[in-house]
């Protein structure tokens, strides 16, 4: 019933049969998916300082997203450890995938925001995968647990998601981040530091320095681990993904 | 039945009695909670390489507890920004408030390891709050989403948890890092070092050097921000919480 109203009769039904399109159901509180496209660049404060962008519902969408993702490859992968099922699950949300899988699924569409106020793409580039985890966040408010579950399953993951080939593209956080320096003719070092006092001598600690600047902080029990956290650090730091995104 | 059957004829019965006493509902699967329960010290290869540990469970019941928080602080909170809710939330799953949480509720009496591994204190403390996310992992797998979260909500956070008093409670990075150096004669510095290049100008780094060492690095839209997220960095990096916690 009042899904026939949302389709043909109620004032949004160009936006709900637009967003049907897209997620492949239709919605039932239009509120909370027009709230999810919206960047606080264009939001208004609805109370005491809280404004109605989509950054509170990303919140929830980013967290209902990880538990889905968790449980997905905790059974997809029964025998791996938890440190494979981790970096795995990193790189499915990274913000790079989400961005991309925002435009596949054509979220770009329905973004509001002001376009002043985004004008490096950096920024811009994150607006998409911010909004993708905050419609996850109102599917859940809309629909609950299960649907959006399914949702993401059936009509995002599987048909949008190569989860094999992200399963042995190793995300090589040093190598990467000594292309850039060399790209941009920076200095990158990675020194092993001392552990902090009453630490198990065990852990080896490595600085990543960047043309004299510390950028990242490893530390594992073997040096090439420790190295490879740092590098990872540094990376993100430097915002390198970000910008390789782009250039894309 | 099977409710029936395991309390009273299974050869688990005193242990599922036992558990349920804890839990205030009739386990189904009982080699999950067994397995939530075990430390890798003691755990046995199952296959190439993996343990049957609660490792993989801890990654499953993590995520799931950080979307039912995530739920009932959007709901809980409804004009605070996500900033707030991030904060608020990760007050109630640290790890401090996870070994305390355990320790309440019983679960150090059925916890599995090798005490000889485990012989300081820091590691056997975080093996508490690691096994309540086991137990939470378990119940997601045994029961479902809905049921964890009417477990979590009604068993535990509501009788334990008071979110008020943590909201309130500023953790003091910068102050307990300072009291902490002074305790120890330590020399401590905040710094403010130069942003990577490229970087938006508006931005404030700033280092926290110990005895000369980096241990920290934070980055936000002003100074005290950034050193408060330096100082926290350091405070985990130097485990100052956890020993804290312990000389409690």
């Amino acid at each position: 019933m009042s899904r026939i109203y949302y389709l043909y009769f109620s004032p949004h039904r160009a936006y709900v049969r637009k967003l049907k399109n897209v997620l492949g159901f239709v919605p039932g509180n239009i509120k909370l998916y027009q709230m999810a496209f919206r960047h606080k660049s264009v939001a208004t404060t609805i109370k005491d300082g809280v404004k109605n962008s989509n950054e509170r519902l990303e919140f929830l969408g980013d967290a209902v997203l990880g538990s889905v993702i968790a449980e997905l490859l905790f059974k997809l992968y029964p025998y791996k450890d938890e440190g494979f099922l981790t970096e795995l699950r990193s790189k499915i949300v990274s913000r790079a995938n989400l961005n991309q899988l925002s435009r596949k699924l054509g979220f770009n569409e329905f973004m509001e925001y002001d376009a002043r106020m985004i004008s490096y793409p950096n920024k811009q580039s994150s607006l998409l995968g911010d909004a993708f985890e905050a419609v996850i966040g109102a599917v859940y408010m809309d629909k609950g647990y299960r649907f959006t579950k399914e949702f993401l399953l059936t009509r995002i993951i599987k048909p949008h998601v190569d989860i094999h080939t992200l399963e042995i593209t190793e995300t090589n956080f040093k190598s990467r981040l000594i292309e850039w320096c060399q790209h941009l003719g920076k200095e990158v070092q990675f020194v092993q530091v001392e552990n902090p006092p009453g630490e198990s001598g065990k852990l080896f600690s490595v600085e990543v320095i960047v043309d004299g600047e510390v950028c990242g902080l490893g530390r594992d029990f073997n040096k090439k681990s420790a190295e490879k956290l740092a590098a990872e650090k540094a990376c993100e730091y430097l915002k390198i993904f970000e910008a390789e995104e782009f250039s894309r």
